[in-house]
C-alpha cells in the first residue's frame, strides 16, 4: 500500500487554491466532499509564492490549505514547488536559465525550465524540499511527496558542458576511451583535451533534433541529461527522506516520454506515478501498453495514475470532449493495469493563462450541475465502495516485451537505413497483437529477471548491452521462447557495430546471419510466405519498412520473402536452442501475422487469454491473496457480450454472480472476481 | 473631400524617379498625361538619399520632382521617407535595428525595419517630417501627407522591454494588478519587480508565433507594439500638422493585417488609405469585406485605395496576370465600397531588387504599347469623365458585423479548444452570406454606435470588453436583432474567464448556458436540424469546428444537433429581449444555413438587397445628396443579366437609361444612378 | 591519361586504415587484391591525427599505409586531410568556425566546416599541403592529389564580411558602382561607406535560404563564397604544385551542387572528379546529364568517378540496396559518359558515427562472402581485362545544352513570377528529350566555344552576360540552330533588367517580343497547338508553369496557345538568322513536344542517334584513335533487344562479333566496338 493512512483507491487531483479566494475555497470543500475526493496534489507551482525573494519564505497559505483540506477529509500529495523557478531568481541568477538546442540562452518563462546543472537551482530546490519536510513532517494530512513535476527538457549551457565532461571522465576514465567509444577518428574528430568536447546541438554535431554526425556523443548526452535531471530529483528526494523517511516519494512521469530513461529513474522512486493524456486517436492498446510500461518500471509494483483530464484537454490541436462514460472507462483501464489511484488534472479550472481550457472536476461555471462533475461524483462513490479490495493487487503475465530507452535513443539517432522505422511503433505492433489476443503482457527493461516468463519479445533490439545476450541465451536454453526482429544485435552500448556479421551477439542464439538490410520506399511492400505452417500461421502476409536478407546457420525457415531479388530467402526463422526456441522476424509484418505467430507461441506454452473478449473489449486481471479480479472494459459505443466459458464470477460492483456470458454496456466497465 | 485641390477620383500611384534618369522622366511625363494620372506617391523610400549622413539633408531631387510633376498636372501624395532607415544610421546607431522574435539582433536590411521604441528612429523620423513640412508647406502640388509606409513588424529589444514595463505601469498602475490580470499565480510566475518582466517571445513565453504560456502578457505585448508603432506615426503626424494643419495626413494600411489594431490607428488618421493585394484565389467577397472594414475604421468615411497592382504581383507563389478587364473591375469594386481614389503600386517598374517583377503602369519595355498601359489609360479617361460625382458619397447599411483586433489576438493566442477556429474566417462566413444575399453591410468596431443599425452580428465574440454587453443589451432591447455564436462571452479584456457559466456577460441577453465546448476532428461534422422553421430556414445543415453543448434559459430553440452525444440539444436559439431578439448560433454551420437565417432576419427588418444580382455579380451602392449610385460588378468571364424590378436607372458612364434588366459584360462594370 | 603510372581504368575508393588495427590491414590487403583494387583514397579526414597540436606533425601512420598499399599493388589518391579541422584548432582559433545563415557562431562539429576566409584555416591548410607534398613527392605510390573533400557551405562571419567588401571593391571599383549594380535606391539602401555593407543572411536581406530583398547582393555573395572556397583550394593546390608539378591535382565535386560555380573551379583543376549518389528515384537520364556536365566542366576531358556506393547509402530517407547488377551498370554508365575511373566510398565499412550504414566493398561481416564484395570483385576483373582500351576516349556530340551556375543563382533568388520554375528541372526536360532520342549531348558553359556544335539549347537563359548574345548570334548566323525559352534574356550579370522589352539582348536574334509573363497555378495548364507542322511536331501538347505572351517581330509562328486570354497568340516560334535558325519556346511544354521538336531539329542537321535503343536502354559512345566504343546499358530488370541496323560490332568484353541485333540482359551492359 502506498500509504496506509488512506487504505483505498486514492481519488482526487491537482489543486491550486492559491489562484482563488476564500469564498471559492468553501465551495471547493463542499464539492470535494460531494465528489468523494480524498487526495489533493498541492504546491506544484508555488515556488514564487513560497519564496518571494532570496531570504524570505512564507508558507502561511500552505499551512491553511493543508489544514483546511485535512479537516474536510482530503489528504495531501504534497509537491515541492520546484517545477518552475521564480522570476526574481531567473533575473538574479541567470545560470538557472537554460540554453536551448539552438544555442540560445533562454529568458524567464514557461515551466520545467531550470538548467539541471545550475548551482542556483540545485541549491534552492534542496533548501525548499528541506523546509517543506521540516514544516509538514508531522502534518496528519501528509500522504506522499511529489517532487517537482513532469521533469523534462535538455539544456546546452556552459555549466552543462562542464558537467558533461566530468560525467564522461567518470564513465570512460580517459579521453582515449572516449575517442574509441565515439570512433572519433571518423571525420578527424579526435579529442586531445577534455575541453575540446562541446555539447552536441544544432551548433555542433546535431540538427533537426535527432540527426547527428556522431551517434556516440549524442547518445551520451541523452544519458547525461537524463541523469542530470534525475540528480535534481535525487537531491530533493534525499532532503525529504532525511526528515520524513517513511513518507513515500514520487514524481510524475509521462509514459513513453523520450528524453528520460525512466527505468533509471524508477530505481530512485518509492512509487511510480504518471500522467495519462491519450489523444482522441490514440489506440486503446497504446494506452494499455503505456500503463503496463509504467507498471514494469518497478517490476510490477502498482503505480499511481497521477493525472488525467475529467473532460477535455487544451493543448491538442482538436480538443474533443470525453464522451459520456469515457472518463470512468479510462480510469478503470488504469486500475485494471496496476493503478492504485485515480487522479485528475485538475480539481478546479483556472481562469487565466494557457491551461484555462483544460478540463477540471469543477468547471468555470462553478457548480455541481455539469455532466463532468456528475460523472466524477459517481466514480468517487464507486471507488469508496471498492474500499481496499484492489489495493496492491498484482498483474501476472507469462509474456514480456522488452523496452529500452537507450536502444530507442540509438535508433532515433541512427543515420539510415530508413526514417520509417520507429521503435515505439514496432514495439506496439507486438504489444497490440497480444492485446488483441487478450494475453496479459509485461513491459520490462533489458535488466529484468526473465526467469518468470515463458515468452520474451525484444522488437528491434538494435543495441545489445553487455551481458544481455548471455542472459537471453540462458533464458532460452532453459526452455523459454525468445523472439527478436530485423535490425537487432547491431551495436554495443556505445553504438559501435559488433563486427563479424549481424545480428552480432545474438547470431549464435538465432542461428542466422543477416547479410543485407533493404529499406523499402513509402508505399512499397513485400510478402512473407509461410513455407512451414504453424497453427494459425499460414498463407502469406504483407511486410515492409525494412527487409533483412538473411542466411540460416542452423535455424529452421518458417517463411520466406515473396518478392524482389531476395524472393525465396528466409523471412521468418526459428532456432532450437537448448530447451527453448529463438525466433527471428526479418521484416516488419502486418499485425495479422504477429497475431497468428504469437497465438501459436502462446499455445505452445499453454498461455491462455484472460477472457475471450471480442474486438473493442479490453480485459486485464489483477490478483491478490489468491483472488483474481478481471476487468472487462468495453471501448465500443454499443453493448458487447463476452463468453465466460463456464467459469463463475462475481461482479465486484453489483455483487451479482455472472455465468456463461457477460453483457457490458457501451463504454461500460465490469469488474469480476473469479469464484 | 480629401483635398479640394483635386476634386475628382484621384488616379495615380507610387513613383520612384530617384531610380531613373532625366530622359526617363520625360517619358514619364508624356505617359502619365496619356494615362490620365494626376497623383503620384513620392519619397516613400528616400531617407538615405535625403539624409546621406547625420548632418546633411539634400532635397534637391525632390524639389525638382514635385515641380516637374506639378507642371505636368500631377499632385503629390508626399511620403515622409521613414519606412526604411539609412544603412549608415543602422551602423552608427544600432538601437534602430530590431531584435526579432527569436531574440536575434537584426543587421541592416529590408524595410519597415526600425525598432518602434528606438530613440534614434523617433528622433530622426521627427526631424525628417518637420523638414519636409517646412520645405513643401507652400508647394501647390502638395495634396496629402503619407507617413512612412505599411507599418508593421514587432521588436523584442531591450528598449522595447523598458518601454513595455512603463506601458504596463501606466495601464495597470501596480505590479499587483499586472499579476492579477495575467493570473501569474499559475505556474508560479508572480512578479515582485517590474524588471522581472521580460518580453514574450520564442526565448520566454511564446513559440511558433502565436503559441504562448501566458495569454495575458502576449495579448498586452501586441497592444503595446501596435501602440508603439502608432506612436511613431503620431510623432511624425504631429510634426506635419504643426506646420501644415490643413493638409490631410494618412498612412497606408493593409486590410486585415494582424499586428496592428487599426481601429486605434484610425483615430489618429485624417483619412484611411490601404493597399489591396488579393491573391488569385481570394474570394471577391473577402476583398469586399476588407474594403468595408477599411470604410468602417472611420465609421463610413470614404477611403483611399492607395495601392493595387495594374497587372501582376511578384511576392506570391504563383503570380498570374490580371485577366483583361480585371484591373478596372477591381478598381470599381473599391470605389463601390467607399474608395475615392484609385492608385497603383507602381507607375514605373523598377529594374533591380525584389520588386522588379511587380507590375506597373509603365512596364520594362517602356512604351504605351502594352495591354496594361492601355487598360490603365482607358480607366484614367473614365475617371476624368466621372469628375466629382461620386466623391464623398456614403454607403448606407442597416446590418453591421463587429470586428475586433483584440478579440482576434485573444483567439489567436488561446490554447484550445481547436486550431481549426479562425476568427477572420468565421467573420467572413457571415459577411459572405450577406454578400451573396446582396445585403449592404458595415464592418464596425466594438466601440461603434449601434443605434443606426437594425441587425448587429458579432461572430465568435470571445472577448467581451467593459460596457459592451450593456450596449448590446440596450441595442437589442430597443428593437434590434443581435446575433453571436459559439465561444463568445468567454473572457474579459485581460483574457480572464468570466466565471459563472458561458457565455458570461452575454448569458442574460442570449438566454442560454453553454456547458461544454466540443472540438471536432478534421473531416468530422455534425448536423443542425431545424425544429422551428423560419422562412427559408428549414431542414438540416452541416456544421463543424466547434459545437457548444448548451441549455436554454429562456431562449427559444430553433434548431438542434443531429448527431453525437448532444444530439437533440439546442444548436440555434433566439431569445426575445425587450423589443428585439438575440440569436445564438452554437456551432459553425455551412454558409447555406447562414444565408437562410440572415435572409429571414433581414426580411423581418424590411432590409432589402441592393439589387437581385445573380451569383458572381457583386452590387453595392453609394449615396450622396439624395442620389444613389449602384455599382454592378460582373466577376464572371461571361455576360450576366441583372433584373431591375421595374426601377429606372441611368448609366453613369454612357448616360443611357436602363430599364427592367441590365446586361453586364464579362468582367464588366456598370454604374447606375437611381432615377 | 590522368597518370601514366596506372594505365588502366582506376579501381578502388576511399580507405580509412587509421580507424582499424593491424590485423584488419592484413585482411584489407588480401581482399583488395581479390577485388582487383589498385587505387585507394587515403588521408581524407586525418588532420587531427597528422597534427595533434599546433607544433606537432606525425605522418607515421600514413608512411606505413602508403608503403603497405604500394607493396600490395595499390596506388594512392592522396588527400590533404583538410576537409575537417581538428577540435583543438577550433578551440584555440575560433576564427576557423563558421557563422551560419542564422547568424550563429558554430562550435566544433561536422566536416567541411571551416570558414573559407579564416586566416587560421588558410595558414594551416597550406602548411599541411606543403608538408604532405614534401614528404611524399618521391613515393612511387603517389598517383594523384585529392585536395580537401566535397567543398561546400557558406560562412557569414566578420572575416567573411571584410573579405566580401574587398572582393566588391575589386569587382566594382567604387561604392557608386556597387549601388548602381544592386539598384540600392530601391528601398533607400544606398551605401555611403564600405562598412555599411553587411552580409546577406537571415538577419539582414534574406530569409528561407534563397529569398532575398536584394538579388544583387545575394547573387554577389554566392559568387564571393564560391570564390572564397575556391581560393582555399588554390592555396593548397599551389603548395602541392610547387613541390610536385607533375602530379595531377583534383578535388571531388558533387554534380549539380548549388553553392559552387564548378565552371570556375574546373579552370583550376587538372582533372575533374566527382561523387555520384543518385537517389533510388533519380531518373537515369538525370544521372547521365550530371556525368555529361562533369565532362563538360573541362570541355570534354575524361573525368574521375571518385565516389559511389557499392551497395547502400545511409543519408537518404529510405536507403534501399542496389539491386544485383546495378552497381556494375551504373559504373559503366559513368565510363560511357567519360569516366576513366571507377571508385567507391568506401573500401571498408566503419563501425561508428554517421556513415556506418553506408555501404562498402568490405562489409561489417568482414569477409568476401557478401553479394556486394563478389560483384565488386567481378567488376575489378573486368576492368583489368579492359586495360587501357577506353582511357582518354572522347565523347563526340553535335548538340550542346548550356548550363550556368550564375543563371541558376539568379533564378533561385528571383521574387516572382513562379516558385514552380526550377532551372535544373527545365534543363533536364531538354536533356531528357535528347536522352530518350539517344542523341549524344554535351553540357557546356556559357563561355564554351560553340563552333563545333550544330545545335545549342539554352533553357531559361534568364541572365545574359556580356558578349553572350553576340556569340550566339555569330553561331546562328553561321548556320547553327539556337533554342531558348520563356523567361530568357531578362537580366544582365547584375540581375538588372535589360530595358526595352524582353527577351532583351536576345530579342533581335529570336525575332519576338515577350510582353507579359503569366504564371499558372498548380494543377493548371494550357495547350500548345502546332499551326505549322514540322516533321513529328504536330497536333497539340500540354504546357504549364509560365506562359510568355509574345509578339513576333520577324519570327515565324510554329505553334500557338490553345487557351486563356492569350489563346491564338504564339507559343513556339522560329526566326531565320543568317544561315541558321533561332527557336523560342514560350512556355514549359510536356516532354513529348520537346522530343518531337528536337528530333526535327536534329534531323535537319543530320544528327543521328547513337543507336536506336528502346526505352529503358541507355546508349553512349566514346571514341579514341578512330575507334568508337558504344555502351549499351539496360536499366530494365528484363532483357532488351537493340536493333543494330546492319552495322557490325565487336563485343569488347567477350570478343564476339555482334550483328543485326543485340541482346542485353536485365541490368546488363554491353560495350561494342564499331567494326
Amino acid at each position: 500500500m502506498i500509504n496506509e493512512k488512506l487504505p483505498k483507491m486514492w481519488y482526487g487531483g491537482d489543486y491550486s487554491p492559491e489562484q482563488w479566494d476564500e469564498e471559492t475555497w468553501k465551495e471547493d470543500d463542499r464539492l470535494f466532499k460531494m465528489a468523494g475526493i480524498d487526495v489533493a496534489t498541492v504546491n506544484v507551482f508555488s515556488w514564487a509564492l513560497n519564496q518571494p525573494d532570496e531570504d524570505t519564505y512564507d508558507f502561511g497559505w500552505l499551512d491553511e490549505t493543508l489544514d483546511r483540506l485535512y479537516k474536510n477529509g482530503v489528504y495531501a500529495c504534497l509537491a515541492t514547488s520546484t517545477a518552475a523557478h521564480p522570476a526574481w531568481m531567473a533575473r538574479k541568477y541567470p545560470d538557472i536559465l537554460r540554453v536551448d538546442y539552438e544555442g540560445r540562452k533562454r529568458r524567464f518563462g514557461g515551466r520545467h525550465n531550470s538548467c539541471p546543472n545550475s548551482p542556483t537551482y540545485r541549491k534552492y530546490s534542496a533548501v525548499m524540499a528541506r523546509k517543506l519536510a521540516e514544516r509538514y513532517k508531522d502534518h496528519p494530512g501528509l500522504l506522499i511527496w511529489h517532487v517537482s513535476n513532469e521533469y523534462g527538457g535538455y539544456c546546452y549551457c556552459d555549466n552543462c558542458a562542464s558537467a558533461f565532461r566530468k560525467w564522461l571522465e567518470q564513465r570512460y576514465g580517459s579521453l582515449e576511451a572516449v575517442n574509441k567509444a565515439w570512433n572519433t577518428r571518423f571525420w578527424g574528430h579526435t579529442f586531445y583535451d577534455w575541453d575540446d568536447i562541446v555539447v552536441p546541438n544544432a551548433l555542433s554535431e546535431e540538427w533537426s533534433g535527432n540527426r547527428t554526425n556522431f551517434q556516440g556523443i549524442s547518445l551520451d548526452y541523452r544519458r547525461f541529461q537524463s541523469a542530470s535531471l534525475l540528480e535534481c530529483y535525487k537531491i530533493e528526494r534525499d532532503e525529504l527522506k532525511a526528515v520524513t523517511p517513511d513518507i513515500p516519494v514520487t514524481t510524475n512521469l509521462m509514459g513513453f516520454y523520450p528524453e528520460l530513461d525512466y527505468f533509471e529513474w524508477a530505481k530512485e522512486m518509492d512509487v511510480i506515478s504518471w500522467d495519462n493524456y491519450p489523444s482522441l486517436d490514440t489506440p486503446v492498446s497504446f494506452t494499455a501498453m503505456t500503463h503496463d510500461l509504467m507498471r514494469g518500471l518497478k517490476s510490477g509494483q502498482p503505480f499511481m495514475l497521477m493525472e488525467q483530464t475529467p473532460s477535455v484537454q487544451n493543448w491538442q490541436p482538436y480538443n474533443s470532449a470525453k464522451r459520456p462514460g469515457v472518463m470512468r472507462l479510462w480510469s478503470y483501464q488504469a486500475v485494471a493495469r496496476g493503478a492504485d489511484t485515480v487522479m485528475f488534472f485538475q480539481l478546479r479550472r483556472s481562469i487565466g493563462a494557457c491551461e484555462k481550457y483544460h478540463g477540471a472536476v469543477i468547471d468555470h461555471v462553478g457548480t455541481e450541475q455539469t455532466r463532468t462533475f456528475k460523472e466524477c461524483a459517481e466514480l468517487g462513490t464507486e471507488l469508496q465502495q471498492l474500499g481496499d479490495t484492489l489495493l496492491d493487487a498484482r498483474v501476472d503475465a507469462k509474456v514480456a516485451i522488452i523496452f529500452d530507452w537507450e536502444n530507442r535513443w540509438a535508433l532515433d539517432l541512427t543515420s539510415g537505413p530508413s526514417i520509417a522505422l520507429k521503435y515505439v511503433d514496432e514495439v506496439h505492433k507486438y504489444y497490440g497483437a497480444l492485446f488483441d489476443l487478450n494475453i496479459q503482457t509485461d513491459m520490462v527493461s533489458v535488466e529484468e529477471n526473465l526467469s518468470s516468463y515463458d515468452v520474451v519479445i525484444a522488437p528491434v533490439m538494435y543495441m545489445v548491452k553487455p551481458g544481455f545476450a548471455k542472459r537471453v541465451e540462458e533464458f532460452t536454453a532453459a526452455g523459454g521462447t525468445f523472439l527478436t526482429t530485423f535490425f537487432s544485435g547491431i551495436v554495443n552500448e556505445c553504438d559501435l557495430v559488433t563486427l563479424g556479421g549481424y545480428p552480432g551477439e545474438l547470431r549464435n542464439l538465432l542461428g542466422i546471419w543477416a547479410e543485407e538490410i533493404d529499406a523499402l520506399l513509402p508505399g512499397h511492400s513485400n510478402r512473407v510466405e509461410v513455407t512451414s505452417e504453424q497453427g494459425q500461421l499460414k498463407g502469406s502476409y504483407e511486410c515492409g519498412i525494412l527487409c533483412d536478407v538473411i542466411h540460416t546457420e542452423g535455424a529452421e525457415v518458417i517463411a520466406q520473402y515473396g518478392e524482389d531479388y531476395y524472393k525465396g530467402t528466409p523471412a521468418l526463422t526459428v532456432n532450437r536452442f537448448g530447451k527453448g526456441k529463438a525466433w527471428y522476424v526479418a521484416t516488419s509484418p502486418e499485425t495479422g501475422m504477429l497475431k497468428d505467430l504469437l497465438a501459436e507461441i502462446c499455445r505452445e506454452h499453454g498461455i491462455e487469454p484472460v477472457l475471450n473478449a471480442p474486438a473493442g473489449v479490453e480485459v486485464s486481471s489483477r490478483t491478490k491473496e489468491g483472488r483474481t479480479y478481471t476487468f472487462v472494459l468495453n471501448h465500443l459505443a454499443e453493448e458487447s457480450s463476452v463468453p465466460l466459458n463456464g467459469e463463475r464470477f462475481k461482479d465486484l460492483l453489483s455483487g451479482e454472480e455472472v455465468l456463461e456470458s457477460l453483457q457490458v454496456p457501451g463504454r461500460g466497465v465490469r469488474i469480476l472476481e473469479r469464484l
